[in-house]
């Protein structure tokens, strides 16, 4: 354990600090808090990447051009209609949206996904019962044009999709995607994964904002589901989170977008090895 | 001039060859053309680049979600949702799957517009009497994202869509894109800017496939011009092909798309100084 311990306090003087960005369809809804989160976002010191989700936009859209919107699990069942909605959705109005105002806050940003620079490679997600369609289940990530664009200073912003090689485009869920990439620089950066959401952090009561859990050690986790803390909705989050530090990740936290200009005073959930 | 002579020989020699492909809206449109051209380009050695345009994809799905397209001189008139919706089709569907199409034919592929990295700036077109409504007029071109790309064995492929630095996305022709590229990487890389389209070349009789002109210098278009053998959509073309050339560009060859692969061979129109 001394010498884990020696040999980590090594690396993390060694690796650069990153920060790996995550905001979800909640915040990229609200036009106002999208801006106001690129502001802060614009301004963060160091390399950072920024993943986005797609929100309510592709159903939205879906409506206008009379595709059905079917929901499994939180996945979009995805056929090739729809693979084609949410490719433009989020490989282009929303990718490219995002970069326009990064670039007016003067931050040098690049909008690709999963497909540019092959960076995430991806297959056709099994089940036994239920045909997802076009859903992407990950298999690697090549962080090799991240590296690139961190080296001369520009700010990576992924779109939710990946692909399969075989030329084909998949849609595939933001939170795998950030949680996958934050593990693939965990290997060469000191990585603080924030994962921005609507809420202040992991809530010990539902219903009261300020009852923050200000850090956990991921062990803990299974407890609080057992205690009912952790329920619905922010399971398969904390499990994320849960496998991204397990895999490497040195820190990662759960906090409100709004929040995002004041990582270092102690706001959200940290979440410990 | 024997000066200029040697020191273009001299640039040429140090020069890195570059190849600029831009190719048009009816290979887009057809699926199996432009798989087959990507299959082509994938092949093509050295350091390239592709800009695309958009096609008939972004009028086909204006009907479907009930936005009327009105076309002015080629121009798509573009109100705030004709802009969303041709940074869907052009900057997500068409540039992703023409991505994940390289990526199958083994070329490291990113696709970008013009916001990414700041490549393109541009201002919104301004006409005495016409709204064009967000079209953009280029400013200039930052070609440090794509050195680096071309740099590191990435081949980008670009949408044609810029940015005004305040925020907004805006609508640019292909054309003008590719012409503004190719000049501005003809300052840095001895670039051959092969502009792909539907015909064989210049064609000196417009109902002969074979009488293609196989070369050309400038100083001979507007002679041509008055002969009617450069009439009606041709005259963009050739204009901005004279622009490119007159602005720097060492080579720019007018062919068809399925003879990309066999540019050596004397295809085409090629245009000199």
């Amino acid at each position: 354990l001394g010498l884990k311990l020696l040999y980590k306090s090594i690396m993390l003087f060694i690796f650069t600090a990153m920060l790996v960005v995550k905001i979800g369809g909640n915040i990229i809804d609200n036009e106002i808090a999208l801006n106001s989160f690129l502001k802060d976002f614009a301004k963060l010191n160091g390399p950072k990447i920024l993943i986005h989700g797609g929100g309510k936009i592709a159903s939205a859209l879906a409506k206008t051009m009379g595709i059905e919107t079917k929901m499994i699990d939180g996945r979009r069942i995805t056929d090739a209609e729809t693979l084609k909605l949410v490719t433009m959705v989020y490989g282009g109005l929303i990718n490219k949206n995002i970069v326009a105002q990064l670039q007016a806050f003067e931050c040098n940003a690049v909008g690709v996904c999963g497909v540019d620079g092959n960076l995430l490679l991806a297959q056709k997600k099994e089940h036994p019962s239920i045909d997802f369609g076009f859903i992407g289940s990950i298999q690697s990530v090549d962080t090799t044009i991240l590296e690139l664009f961190f080296e001369n200073n520009f700010v990576p912003v992924v779109a939710p999709l990946t692909h399969d090689k075989n030329g084909n485009l998949l849609n595939t869920n933001a939170d795998d995607i950030a949680s996958n990439i934050a593990i693939a620089l965990s290997k060469k950066y000191d990585v603080t994964f924030v994962y921005c959401f609507e809420k202040k952090g992991l809530l010990l009561d539902i219903e009261n904002e300020d009852s923050v859990l200000s850090s956990i050690n991921i062990s803990e986790i299974e407890k609080l589901k057992t205690e009912g803390i952790v329920t619905d909705g922010m399971i398969p989050k904390v499990d994320n989170i849960k496998f991204a530090i397990e895999s490497g990740v040195q820190k990662v936290i759960l906090c409100h977008a709004s929040e995002i200009n004041n990582l270092n005073n102690n706001i959200g959930t940290t979440f410990k090895p």
